[in-house]
């Protein structure tokens, strides 16, 4: 299948290499940013171009991997072509793409992509969504030849999807960031918390979050509460602490 | 070496099992619950009591691992014994023994233990604290046999580790509990989120939490985080969504 890129960020970049990898042809990758166009093209044996407009209007698919707030008005400026549009949103209705093309869908990958790292994609999770049987297909058979777990939602659940991951990723993660900000300040290395970290998604396999809770919070330590928030200089991390461990509270009564 | 629990939740269980499988003996376990207390002491063969007084004068340890609230009391109701006093608490300075017995310490496993995961602790990080150099050792040499990742730390920097654990751990944990919440009101299984959350965790082996960030907060996608907003419904997880994303941003630039 021949498919062309819009977008080169971090999903585009591991979708494009992935479907590079199972065979497809990826015959073009547009960027705003031409160096970043060039990256991926060449990583993918592509064309490259930071021009909407010269989009090549053969292909069989044409992946949109941008973000949210560009995506209006890159459908609007391409050129007509043949080939199914998909994008990869999952807070997008797929029928942002209706007034411009026949066959459209979406294909969103539920994954925390960073340019840098290689994935191996075979155990994230693909949301698909066609606007016809055809569409369908197409999408199904596409994201089965890189990932092993592909499922049909429409776009009305795949925002709670997104919004979960946020949650699940983004957040967790940023606890990550505040927890690596105190102990590198004591000069302790964020390596000690990797241990903990680890086993905390461990968990998961055997037991729900919920289950999984431990720490001054679900035990409603107040001695503890209030000591550690004594140690938490900035407001906003303050506000995380108490808003945190509050919400803890109320989920275990 | 002969060892006396005082305590029988998630810490006491998990060291006691370990201490145990390592050839010392347990000689007893004190839990306020004698319910508790006579599961932990079954587990490793050991007496139990619910009653501090009685316990055993004439071990070499006496480990504390209680809630941080009751653990003066029990302290004050301790009778004498000639053992080294230890507690497993992250925010106690270790020095709340010393009106109590003459060797003493702290030895804090950076994990998180749930009395029905089995976990391997010698990857888990201990860190310790004597108030001798005899004891620093004796407390080197339990440490070291259960795990391979034991360090000296003073109880002041120790408080910030343990603050550290509750972002790393208990916070990012509620991120999956509230995650779990959201794809489950949709019918959506927890199970999809699986790969993300351990791909998130997997990335710190290679890079900063800070790096590996992704997300809407860090574009800063504005019209993303206004939609997900909308579809949260409760007051807190909406006040938590905009903390948070608030301090992605600020720790962006």
């Amino acid at each position: 299948m021949k498919i062309v890129f819009i977008g080169s960020g971090n999903v585009a970049t591991h979708l494009a290499k992935a479907l590079h990898e199972t065979g497809n042809q990826i015959v073009q990758v547009y960027s705003r940013s031409l160096e970043n166009a060039r990256a991926l093209a060449e990583s993918v044996s592509a064309e490259f171009t930071d021009n909407i407009q010269k989009t090549s209007p053969s292909a069989d698919m044409y992946i949109f991997s941008v973000k949210d707030d560009v995506l209006p008005e890159l459908l609007s400026q391409m050129p007509p072509t043949t080939g199914v549009w998909v994008h990869t949103a999952g807070s997008v209705p797929m029928n942002i793409l209706a007034p411009y093309t026949q066959n459209y869908g979406a294909m969103y990958p539920l994954q925390t992509f960073s340019k840098k790292r290689a994935l191996d994609l075979s155990q994230t999770p693909f949301f698909i969504e066609g606007n016809s049987e055809k569409t369908n297909s197409l999408l199904e058979k596409t994201a089965k030849e890189i990932s092993t777990n592909v499922r049909f939602l429409s776009s009305e659940k795949r925002r709670y999807v997104h919004l979960a991951a946020v949650f699940a990723c983004n957040f967790s993660n940023h606890m990550y960031a505040l927890a690596s900000e105190i102990v590198e300040k004591e000069n302790i290395p964020f390596d000690v918390l990797l241990p903990l970290i680890n086993e905390t998604s461990a968990k998961l396999s055997e037991m729900s979050p919920k289950e999984a809770q431990t720490g001054p919070a679900i035990r409603f330590d107040e001695k503890v509460m209030t000591k550690q928030l004594q140690l938490i200089k900035d407001n906003d991390t303050q506000e995380i602490y108490k808003t945190i461990s509050k919400s803890i509270h109320k989920h275990t009564t």
